[in-house]
């Protein structure tokens, strides 16, 4: 991490969650009933109370991809995202069934020689392609022009607990920035596991919509939290953030169908926009977790928001993605919960920003 | 489940967890080194602390699985078991990508048509082997001759919720108990997810070992509980067990690499069989849970006891697999809690017996 460059910054931020769209109206598995305009609680932070209705395109969260991909066209960009993440996914592929030597970080956090050859395999396909691009990388730090408009947040293997042990869903996640909101991502998901090994690959463009395997997906309509699976993660760090995603892991246990566990920030937030589950959140991740799997959330239909309900943006220390309608109905337990961790002074503050790369955020 | 004839049976138990077996020396994906005979810290439970050499096959856990299968060969039981669990996964598959009906049992416990097509086909393929058998299906309840000596334990749908999602994963669960012992098991288990469903089958005999997609398969040798990947699942019903899991949950995220909840038993049994993860645990799981996933856990060369250490039966309403290896080092955990939970007075003897059939527990 010698070459990274990071500062926290303080900008100003909004901690207003608005209300939230919900444009889909296609049915995902269940023929769950939709009546919105009636499903959202008003809160004191809610400022606006619009009747949703089944053809609905508001956005009520504020949306967090780019809002253009800049100089260079959005299918361009997709396909060298989508290489990118395919030439790191080859490399997974082939150490799947090999056996690996493995070093730490920390007591539980494992890099392996496949996560470094394939953050080497991506980097030569981004430098290749777009040589002056900012590069984050979660093995080897800031490369590349600060004075960019693109950062590339590239996670070559995601969920490497589960790697390390063979076990079912890890990743390679990538995605680009552009002037520091989600341009364009591709997350390859290797699925299940020793005998059968395969993968499915996420995709999205800010704007484009969200593709698996080239078809169109979309969110679930699931609008009750008792009809609704959630997903969320335990990260190394074991601070008062941890604990207090225990107790909520605890609360939506008991009040949802169930809260899935699985180890990979990129392979959860494709679920939510493959609509099998409905909501994914976790605090201290970092962009190279995130980047990806927060436009393809939103592109298939879904919201993106900090933990705390405000206005996300990759570089913050907390996600909450959802199907959209049940958004609010999160927020209504998560908010408090991590607005009490900023009462005792957690700090919530961007994180991992690299110094001199210019947003529009 | 008008036909089900149940007691609770208050057997003799014994609460003596003895050493455990592992007889591997298969060194499945990391290189962990197996320092095991200081590996296990005597507890007053201990009766005897043996030296587990790298070729032990010695059985320091009692054994689950049936002496025998009686009068029909273990090949035949086999193939009947294999063939009805495969005929319940077509029925599944069929139903995989279409929509469906569900209707509630309680507040998150779905039946779909599906569990019901599957375990009306798997019920007919051993009526029509083996006609004279007692059959406990999760749908049905029990049917046949209650003086047999065979018991079907049937969970033509395991992870309903799952499947209900389309998250993976899910599986069709057949264990046939000879006198009350787990004899033959299969299970089908469901991978992938949308637009890469694949299917993956498990299966052992007593004493033949286990197989997935009939390659023989072994529990991994990971003997430290900090480079452990664990599994747990939380029941519909949120009583005293549901609260000391979700401790359990807490400790163990703590202090391993993790502790997955994918959300069906008989899967969580087989990634442990399979290597990939080191133990699972659950309270309150139904025979038809447990039967077939427990026989290919121990098969594979790991480890079967209830929560408390104390000897296992399907009939229980606990349970902990694991690689054996770590078993007692889980135990040290995880029997004090359950201890805790009979001091309150909660109720730890057999449930879902079949009144009349008779065993050898």
């Amino acid at each position: 991490m010698g070459s990274m460059s990071m500062r926290i910054s303080h900008l100003p931020r909004s901690s207003l969650p608005l209300q939230n769209p919900f444009s889909s109206n296609r049915n995902f598995r269940h023929g769950c009933s939709r009546i919105l305009s009636n499903s959202f609680k008003s809160t004191s932070r809610l400022q606006t109370k619009a009747l949703v209705s089944e053809i609905s395109d508001q956005t009520h969260y504020p949306r967090i991809g780019a809002k253009s991909t800049g100089t260079i066209s959005p299918a361009h960009l997709l396909e060298v995202v989508e290489l990118a993440a395919k030439t790191g996914a080859e490399v997974v592929m082939e150490a799947v069934n090999k056996p690996r030597n493995i070093t730490y970080k920390g007591l539980s956090d494992l890099v392996t020689d496949t996560d470094k050859a394939s953050e080497a395999a991506i980097l030569e396909v981004v430098k290749k392609n777009f040589s002056d691009h900012l590069i984050l990388g979660e093995e080897g730090g800031i490369i590349g022009d600060s004075s960019s408009d693109y950062l590339w947040c590239i996670d070559p293997l995601d969920g490497t607990t589960n790697f390390a042990h063979g076990y079912p869903s890890f990743a390679v996640s990538v995605g680009v920035l552009y002037r520091g909101n989600p341009a364009a991502a591709s997350v390859v998901e290797f699925v299940g596991g020793p005998m059968c090994w395969n993968t499915r690959t996420f995709s999205a463009t800010a704007g484009g919509g969200a593709l698996c395997n080239g078809q169109k997906i979309h969110v679930s309509e699931t609008d009750a939290v008792e009809r609704a699976l959630l997903i969320t993660g335990f990260g190394y760090e074991h601070d008062d953030a941890w604990s207090t995603n225990m107790e909520l892991f605890k609360e939506f246990t008991d009040v949802s169908r169930g809260v899935r566990r699985l180890g990979a920030a990129a392979v959860d937030m494709c679920h939510v926009a493959l609509g099998i589950a409905e909501s994914y959140w976790e605090y201290r991740l970092k962009p190279w977790d995130m980047a990806a799997g927060v436009l393809i959330v939103e592109e298939a239909g879904g919201a993106v928001t900090r933990m705390d309900g405000g206005k996300f943006s990759v570089f913050d220390r907390s996600v909450l993605v959802s199907n959209g309608v049940l958004h609010s109905k999160l927020l209504e337990r998560i908010a408090p919960a991590t607005e009490n961790l900023k009462s005792k002074g957690i700090d919530f503050s961007l994180w991992f920003k690299p110094e001199d790369y210019h947003t529009e955020l």
